[in-house]
């Protein structure tokens, strides 16, 4: 028997949430999986319930789990509060305190999706990139961090990028290892690019030679190249489909990634994994909480519905039962369901639905 | 009598550079601007000359001249360098020492160049803005930096995010009279979006704060958002029509201007500007040393020549002079004329031309 925690968090989180956790409840059954389901507070509803983004029960409870299913953190509700305090300062926390080092996000697109996106269809038809981030180093976490007033008067902020050998080494492995795993299934070649600043940076600098030494040692039979971040960052417009696996840093990562999700369109169908040495992990939508809309009935659950499908295939090892959701969801975008944010208004034969009802579609397939 | 020193630097930086030159020299004769142009080098020509990616002496008469035009500088022959002689600390030299804290980067769509983005037309048409980026602060600047041993035995790289008020507020000072500067052209609303990571880094928390402060004191006329970079490089790619005038740090400033220029599908065309607290300024293309296309007469000039264009309308306030540059750029596009990096091969009635080619057909409407 095995535990999964789920944090539903602030804003169209807890909507979302009821779509997955209802999927989640159905492969359970239907694959026999053991499966236990808890449920406890981060973010925002955290803060008001406890005073603490990341309450230490919370922190507990997570780590005595074998996986955590993240909705979303933040919104304007608690702007003022005290930086330490602040919703986003529970995702940090947890992913440190539990060890998340490498985040995978995937940039995929889905051809019934293809018009969604402000790319034009040849540049990322077929697309389907991994970005690898190390997710608990870097400028995020570095010290020393705040904000201190100079002899003259002023105020100056400042924070610490900074990486070790074997941090760049235990991301790079990760990286190295999904490049040849996707390779083996597609029969491609394995390759990686690393992307760094090493012509300014010296952390990056030690970041490429790593990389460099890892590949040589190691990997030899994976491709690896080097890119800056701001050519990168031109590149993944220009042409993503150059890339297969990418590694990166904490804060280029942050960038990057959400850059690549963008090109796709559809930010609301990208499922993200966070996992520690021994494959235990946090899985969560790649978008936001998004204040806006929530309550609304009006968010696509699907990014946090093929969260769930990301968990049974890097935690639970259940490839089946995460292929079962992965192909409900195409099922039902065959059948044109869309919510909101994937809707193309100029494309015949499609159906608006609202959160609950995508999910309760895609339960359907099941 | 005023002078201008040009650095062609490496790679394509000659080729482009003499076009810029004949130029500069037309317009010198055609408005009587009493210029005098000098010559020196730097980056990787410097490198081989002296040892030195920015000798004393191109120091000493940059800082006599009245303006710099740069080519581009860096290449893979000089790779294997020591780092701190690298052609690229050069340029981050020549930026520093002269105090050319505020760069101007202008994402800006020509017409006849709207299929050469992988952007669909109707987010880009019309495209035009500005990106002001710190340039002598922040992480590319910040100290304590190095790669130190552990005690441990590993290795550890390190950089510092660091700015203080008086940093923010010369630079928002910029954006925000820019802003007004063009609302003024226009008849639009003044706007500026500053992007920051406000929610994990304190550096740009006091980058925020201070932003935030300046428009309530002296341009409640100008409207000021806020948006997180890794925000921005979305909404970039979704709408970047939203947009009019953003301001950042430099390492955001170089990451989020490369994605607009790239957003016009014609970096070839995009010049920037980078001047000190009196106007003064280095003016040189966005783009790079391209040194796989070096001396095979492939380079675009037009970059080059349109930051002549924009340091003729900042440095030296001849506002007439710039325009008609720039009309005869516009001319040369009208006429079909492409160089290879934005010549769209579905297109009819083009002519693809060379370096020189295209540079003496802008001499020749001039
Ligand atoms: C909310 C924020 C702290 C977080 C990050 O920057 O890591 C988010 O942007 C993300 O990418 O997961
Ligand atoms: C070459 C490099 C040092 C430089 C920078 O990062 O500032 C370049 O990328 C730029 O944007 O001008």
């Amino acid at each position: 028997m095995a535990t999964i925690l789920t944090l539903a968090g602030d804003g169209i989180g807890p909507e979302i949430m009821t779509q997955a956790i209802d999927v989640l409840n159905a492969v359970n059954d239907k694959f026999a999986l053991n499966l236990t389901l808890e449920s406890g507070l981060i973010g925002g509803v955290a803060i008001d319930a406890t005073g603490e983004p990341l309450p230490d029960e919370t922190l507990a409870r997570a780590r005595a789990a074998d996986a955590v299913l993240l909705g979303a953190v933040g919104g304007p509700k608690w702007d003022g509060i005290e930086r330490s305090k602040r919703p986003e300062r529970g995702l940090l926390k947890i992913r440190g305190e539990l060890g998340l080092f490498a985040n995978l996000r995937v940039a995929k697109l889905y051809p019934q999706l293809a018009n969604a996106s402000s790319i034009k269809p040849e540049i990322i038809s077929g697309l389907d990139l991994l970005i690898v981030r190390e997710l608990t180093g870097g400028i995020y976490f570095g010290e020393p961090r705040g904000i201190r007033t100079l002899d003259n008067g002023e105020q100056q902020g400042y924070n610490t990028m900074v990486y070790s050998t074997s941090e760049i080494q235990r991301i790079g492995k990760v990286a190295f290892e999904l490049a040849k795993t996707r390779a083996a299934a597609t029969g491609g070649a394995a390759k990686v690019c690393s992307v760094d600043k090493a012509n300014v940076l010296e952390v990056t600098e030690l970041w490429k030679q790593t990389m460099i030494e890892m590949q040589q040692a190691e990997y030899s039979d994976v491709a690896l190249s080097h890119m800056y971040a701001d050519n990168a960052c031109m590149q993944l417009i220009k042409d993503p489909k150059q890339f297969d696996v990418m590694v990166t840093g904490n804060m280029f990562g942050d960038i990057l990634s959400d850059e690549a999700a963008m090109l796709t369109g559809s930010i609301g169908m990208l499922p993200s994994a966070s996992l520690d040495a021994s494959g235990k992990g946090m899985y969560e939508p790649c978008h936001g909480s998004a204040p806006d809309i929530a309550g609304q009935d009006k968010a696509n659950p699907l990014a946090t519905i093929l969260s769930v499908a990301m968990m049974l295939r890097y935690t639970f090892k259940q490839e089946m039962a995460a292929q079962a959701i992965e192909q409900a969801v195409s099922d039902v975008l065959d059948d044109g369901l869309r919510t909101l944010d994937i809707l193309d208004p100029s494309e015949a034969g499609l159906t608006q639905v609202g959160c609950q009802q995508m999910g309760q579609a895609v339960l359907a397939k099941l």
